[in-house]
């Protein structure tokens, strides 16, 4: 028997490949779907069904490139939209798999159709629960997708059918989302990567609102922002992504590099003091860890991508900008920023500091006014500055905020910008750079660092 | 956060690696320990603290070596034995790695000091507990290691330590034993490699029995062998085993391996037909992925052992011996039997037989009696007979007892041996022809080959 | 500056990745050329050109796909025949890479437009010299691709092309050519995989013959086969063929390959011993390692494949199939044999037998006249027998002249196969097996295990 | 017939692999010499001799190590010196490893007693020489080995070895010598990977120099400095070094980290850009790939090391520690710089600039004197000075000679360091800050970039 979670770094999206004997099912592959079909096969086992458990918004979806390179079938959740290719799954649909069985069974509230797996194991016990975006360890899916006059309303369904559907199904039950901690999907999830229905009925804070009512409230209380490229992804997962081979990594001299940044978009995926130290003028920086969670915010669709990395080693970067539906990466500067340099390029910089100086700043300046004053844009999420604190005079804008609202931002004097750690400091950073602020600097350890260090402010 | 599990193949022995921050826990390390060291490197952990569920018996624990690789506290359950290193873990002591809480549980049934370790996640909650050889998925750990006599008084302390402390930590608690299908610990264990408190509650054989004696009595109807190698393991494993490095590869020429042939013990670890084409006269067959579970059965622990592989990479070989205590190789046959061969060397081969042919000869002889009948012996356990049935005829001779109860078998006939799939029908042929059976025949595809072609035999 | 060989085992094929700075070049790609693309980024090197040595004959050129993957140009010597893609390259021509430069040495007499490629050091200093199948280490190319007749002329011009303008470049320039020992490009070819215009000059036994017509009448003299495979080839590569991506393992269930075997060709990539124990009935023996040299003479093009491994890994075996330009592979047998005979299948053997074991028949039966006298059948080149000897009476076909000749070997007595090694006997002895021999037997370990025991014959 | 280099990056040590049949050798192993052991097994080699071609005074041989893990014969060079292990090889000594025969050729002149060893192919004919530190591609051995004074002697020895023993062998043979481009052994070392007696008789600049005292006088114009470590190399290689294992990474915490730094050499392998934004206060720079050549003039070996990367993978730079002798090393920083910011830890930064800022600079400056005109210091070597020309008015230090040179830096105003790429200034900068310089600022680009814009200096 063969049971696999497959997970995609970045965008903390899990799928499973699940089999039995000379089969094997999968579970809302990915877009470079080869890791399926390598490790089925080296288990002797062939890919024979696709189950979706919805039409996914925040990466491209694999089934239709998995199924032309298996045959398998796909089955989609979510029949009320008008799919390409594949079939309609029905709540209590049964697949087998070898010895396994697998149930679908109908939870909307993420989407309409959403459905959840129930996998039995060889002695026909219910074992595991795929849950999709319906439900993940300590958070459950949002409601905002069908758009937010209809979130009350999916908030509704989402309680029966995790109350009705998913709970009921005991708490020995294993339950497999298809999010971990990290996700766009769902903010607060837990760091627990294995979990079952019992540990979210007694701890998941959703589910403590046991009342329909206040469930709902409680959702529509906090409802985090709809991404752009949301609407690209939903597109693409219709009418089924094809792959002809992961793209190629395409070495380009600093000179060709140069010469093509002005009609393309350059993406800096190196951290925050390197970025900091030197970068490509009008790059734009996200470090490679955050690409999955940051590209669909900043990066446009419409221009080619250039790649600016430490090594001559891209691959990684570019499959994460392929699950994003980046399919137009134009390469990456060979040779790195040393390269850059040694033909005689010029870069530009952004100044990073010390919590240590931010802290003696603020003593200083703390109590000044005026164009003088020093300036702090704090790029966290609510969330935390609710759970971690705040610095003191900060404005506070989310970093996913930040090309929408940046109008608010201080041209005239230095911005310190501040996040968790300066990683999320420096896309904002750059972003500002890009869009004519002067005068910018990173601070380095962000909260983390701020509340190790017990700074202490004089009147 | 860090939660893995290590799975060493054919031992079906399960270890894990706890971490959070900069810290991380081992539980039931193996010997070959350098996956914990780089694995918790990898993420900047530092292992702290090794916690051991039992003395095992059945491999050798790698903790003595961990410790002293990275400076990790030992804490040994069955602190009644007299351990020459490491620290006596108390029922209630608890440990922190970072965020995360673990807390003893004294379990004693499998050995009279077995503990359990809870893991409490991030936010304090009962997650995962680790049961090491007490309880399994579909199956609980073995109760005859304190002598048989003890066995009954093992059982009612195993009982008590399942059902009052383990089952009442909740259903929705993860189950993370130390052995999974396939182990020699517990002959049934399920095939699940995920499993909660409540999966266990409500579908594990033993644990339906939920009244002390009915649950006593279970188990004490089957108890399984006590393997030879258990005192070699158990006298290591209080000892601390250290390990220099792992074992060099040693390529043997042709020649110089049979030169080496009369003082070693030949092992051969290809697969059924290999062997039974071409072997090096003397060898004894155990295919590489039952080594785990047989070696300890037929392989001294006092003469050189010399490794006969297809390929030039004995490596996986060398380390799953070590595992076992073996650390006496003296090498391996350079360019496998191709080169015994083409260096002009003698070998032997036994006879292989398809169930067709096997089913033909029955039809013939199945009535005949005396000296030239057909010789069947049955080397699969009794649970595979009960529960896959039987060939007409069969001597039934458990392939770990064949050692033991050899005479047991007609010298003067074929012998055709017969098991599951044709692996262990060699191990035991393979064994005969050492101690001077001439006509053997191993059939081919076993049990699994034989209930596919439904052979009827005319009377 | 990146000198890079890169070897196809099997084919002895070489191919060669020379860059400098940000570009680089490849010599005569494999169809698989993912190797190029991701070494020359992994340095940070374009590749910018591709240049072919000739119309290969005995792979599938890789450059059209390399060209469609990198937008290189391709060079193709041999312009007297019409490419549907690249363009002609010229006697003296130069091209750049980096400080390096490489030019053009037309070198007929294996091909008619068959290009050498000097290669330059930064230091503009001629260093090695790309000879393509015109001269190898210890051997030279052959002749008779454009038709037997044309051989004397094609010598005739090769004569020129290596003493008129390849040993003129000096002693001390390094050879680089296209194939290696193993190849079928050159049977003689010398172990050394490094060697130097003037190690070649010394050494080679066909430049030994300094003199025109000696030269010529030593090539006449010795002329292996063309396998029918060639054409096949040759037009693939004037076509440019591409690769959507490397060919899918594609797993068959025992039940789904046996229901499939009658429409197909089953090929077995196992080695002698585990074929000669058991094998699907109607399976072609080529083992791995020999599918480059033999699947062209056995292997159809019409017929789906369907592979038999001894593990779930067929992907080095469908690599290598796609080189030779088959790209309908149908999947492989999951599980292996052991999966076959567990399903209940019924399979095929054919007997092996040690020298030994020859001897003493031999020594038997070789005065023996009529049917039942023993029956060889050496499947060695001539070359083998001329310098390994022979065994007495053996009747002599070479391995890839079976086919065409199997009527000559006696279908009423046991054949015994016989090779260097064995591996070679069980092609040729599968190969009748298929045509309706019953009694066949194949001799393990060949010539060199022959020569090892020294049978002595009594009159 | 088995042919390898094995390269060790950075030290630009060259070791070979050479095998046939079922035997192999290797010529001058390193420390960390799992990689002979391997590639020979793999190939079914056992490795029966080790070949050294001198003390090796540049890297810890693996002799020894090699020895005790495979039984093979230790054979040294240079026998003039007191080894506590090995014995003496002998000019015209030979020794077989299967088909192949190697002969000792005593080639004086880097040191006394250094041997080449001459490869004959299994024809017999001469093959390769592996010429140590005798005969490099392009460069000759440094003759300063035996003290200073004895130079113009070992100069006189080193003529004869090479122009009356190694050249004598011919054009045609190949040359593998003991280093390539980027060792302390020979700066000017070619970049052509392979090379030939007669490329070097044709190119090598030292050879052009045919009568004996102009070879001499050339060589006595041009000695590179003696590394510091270079004595502590030649002690342990007399000895013989043994590895019990390869150094565990062992993560610290940054907060352990921070406890250690006062007792600790900290050294910082991340590159300039990183290590300029910000860096442990005291911390040494000399970034991964230029650890070989630069560690053993700045890393003391009395004190525990401290590493800081860039990731938590160590391993590679512990490896090159390793063989540079320095077996103390204490630990990484976990998590690198984001850690220690987030764990609210200070840290220090150096200035970088761009070569386009460094000409405005010195346009505005350049003919200003005092105290507060810019001041650069170019710690390039005299070769590259030479090649690659220089800029303006700077002051010039080899970077291995800052140590020993610091004062001649001024303390009083901003330092430019420049060197190739700006990778050497910051070794260099970081020195000069450990030891108490305040204004210093590191060139992006170095000499490469600078030549690149082409900078005019107004009058």
């Amino acid at each position: 028997m063969l049971f696999n979670r497959i997970v995609s770094k970045g965008l903390a999206h899990y799928s499973y490949l699940v089999g039995d004997k000379f089969e094997a099912v999968v579970i809302d592959p990915r877009l470079d779907c080869e890791v399926y079909v390598e490790r089925a096969s080296s288990e002797g086992m062939r890919i024979t069904h696709i189950l979706e458990t919805h039409r996914n918004e925040d990466y491209v979806a694999g089934s239709a490139e998995l199924a032309s390179r298996t045959g398998a079938q796909v089955w989609h959740a979510d029949s009320q939209w008008d799919y390409r290719y594949g079939l309609a799954a029905k709540d209590g649909q049964k697949w087998k798999t070898g010895r396994l069985e697998i149930e679908a069974i109908h939870t909307p509230g993420h989407t309409s159709g959403s459905m959840s797996y129930l996998l039995r194991d060889p002695g026909g016990l219910p074992w595991v629960v795929f849950t999709g975006d319906v439900l993940f360890a300590g958070e459950v899916g949002r409601i905002d997708l069908m758009g937010k006059d209809k979130a009350p309303e999916m908030a509704g369904l989402l309680y029966d059918s995790i109350f009705r559907r998913l709970l009921t199904l005991g708490d020995q039950v294993l339950v497999c989302p298809a999010h971990g901690a990290g996700s766009v999907c769902g903010e607060a999830i837990a760091e627990r990567l294995w979990t079952t229905i019992g540990l979210e009925r007694l701890h998941n804070p959703r589910l403590l609102h046991t009342d329909l009512d206040a469930f709902v409230a409680d959702l529509l209380k906090s409802q985090p922002e709809r991404p752009p490229y949301f609407t690209q992804m939903e597109k693409l997962n219709l009418e089924g992504a094809k792959l002809k081979r992961l793209p190629d990594p395409k070495p380009l001299s600093p000179k060709d590099f140069a010469n093509m940044v002005e009609d393309a978009f350059v993406l800096d995926i190196r951290r925050e003091l390197d970025f900091g130290a030197a970068h490509v003028p009008g790059a734009q920086s996200i470090w490679k860890d955050g690409m999955a969670s940051f590209v669909g915010w900043y990066v446009p669709y419409e221009k080619p991508i250039l790649v600016v990395t430490e090594t001559n080693e891209p691959s990684e970067a570019f499959r994460i900008l392929l699950r994003e539906g980046y399919d137009n990466i134009a390469g990456f500067l060979a040779g790195g920023m040393l390269g850059w340099h040694m033909s005689g390029l010029n870069s530009a910089s952004i100044k990073t500091l010390t919590v240590q100086e931010l802290c003696r700043m603020l003593d200083k300046e703390l109590y000044k006014e005026g164009p003088d004053s020093i300036h702090i844009l704090d790029v966290r999420s609510d969330e935390e500055l609710r759970k971690d604190g705040q610095v003191p005079k900060a404005q506070h804008i989310h970093v996913t905020q930040i090309p929408g609202r940046m109008k608010e931002v201080p041209r005239d004097r230095t911005v310190y910008v501040f996040c968790g750690s300066g990683l999320r400091s420096m896309i904002a950073a750059s972003f500002l750079e890009r869009n004519g602020w002067k005068n910018l600097a990173v601070v380095l350890g962000g909260m983390a660092g701020w509340k190790s260090i017990k700074c202490t402010i004089s009147k």
